[in-house]
């Protein structure tokens, strides 16, 4: 008896970690799903049947997990939090060891994702942004949130080259026009419909960052 | 009888110039309601009914001259290439003579906006390029359009300027990144609800247009 009674508690334990793991993975599916269609078409124009077509779930469990349509938002800005570095800065830092290539290894992961969807989808943060920024104070914040955690990335990388800089670069200020230069880009790809656009604002930025390297290698030592 | 037919002819001539008044000035009504609408909450939130009230019209006027929503909002980016020099480019060029502070002064218009509505409405044409780019390609034609028509004015100002930048400069190329600066810039300010990203962009478009300048009066020559 004593022996059932552990293998029933055994499989008790294991039906509720099956359980557990099932609706973590209900979960999952139902935030990957909203990342991308808010992506592709918008927080305003998706809609409740859409996503669950294609989380693949049903409206029980949407409104188990997601009461309401920003709930469900506020948990895709989070897990782009949680999914930056692994999935957007890593495998360029991984790839690339000059910390100024880097930054713009991560704008050329941007320029990938243009040509991959004919200039049809741009940065997820910020189509949102511009979507929501005003009328969702707690969206707004996250949104804040992943934009800072970005440009800290770009910023960490030049923190890493800051000898290469003249002194007085402020090097926050510099990685937040990296990361304007990415959207403005971007959004201007979108509305071209080409790559054109897009270039162009690079090669600025480079420009300019070589002619801030160059004078810190001539004047600023 | 002579005299009468010809009062009668020129009361109905006023009629109907009175009626096309009108007729112009309900149209102008929709437009700037439409413009006003989708600038503050984008295109996909707004309304027929806010339109109609903002507008203080009927819904037959909105019918008659706009069929579909779409049609409104290509009439409001057309609005939007007709006012852009009265509007924006021409109160700065007036106020300011300097080629290049003529740019910034066209920055600074932005800025000011954003001061004005607490950061909370963007670039107008961004806002829609962003929300509108993907699905709607006439649409997107015009957004295009107000996006040129925009770099061409700084492009203008920064050629008659151009003997003051290195012989290679690319004008074209940098009149689309101050759009760039100024689009992502505008973004990150809503983001943030603070002006401080988009003054510290516009510090580093100064930094690097500063140094062209200076490559150009000692090395360019």
């Amino acid at each position: 008896m004593q022996a059932n009674l552990i293998l029933l508690i055994d499989r008790s334990t294991q039906n509720r970690s099956d359980e557990m793991n099932e609706q973590n993975a209900t979960r999952e599916n139902l935030v990957r799903a909203g990342f991308e269609l808010f992506h592709r078409q918008g927080y305003g124009a998706t809609s409740v049947s859409q996503i669950l077509k294609s989380a693949g779930c049903n409206s029980g469990s949407l409104y188990y997990f997601f009461p309401t349509k920003e709930d469900l938002l506020i948990a895709v800005l989070n897990w782009c939090l949680e999914n930056l570095w692994p999935e957007v800065i890593e495998p360029v830092f991984e790839r690339i060891s000059d910390p100024i290539e880097r930054v713009f290894g991560i704008l050329d992961g941007y320029r990938k994702m243009l040509v991959i969807t004919e200039c049809q989808q741009g940065c997820p943060i910020g189509n949102l942004a511009l979507e929501l920024a005003d009328n969702h104070p707690r969206v707004r914040e996250l949104l804040a949130q992943n934009f800072s955690q970005w440009r800290q990335a770009v910023e960490g990388s030049l923190r890493m080259a800051s000898d290469r800089f003249p002194e007085s670069t402020d090097l926050e200020s510099l990685s937040l026009f990296v990361l304007t230069t990415m959207e403005g880009a971007v959004m201007l790809a979108r509305a071209y419909r080409s790559l054109d656009a897009y270039d162009s604002a690079v090669t600025q930025l480079r420009n300019y960052i070589e002619r801030l390297l160059l004078e810190g290698s001539t004047w600023g030592k």
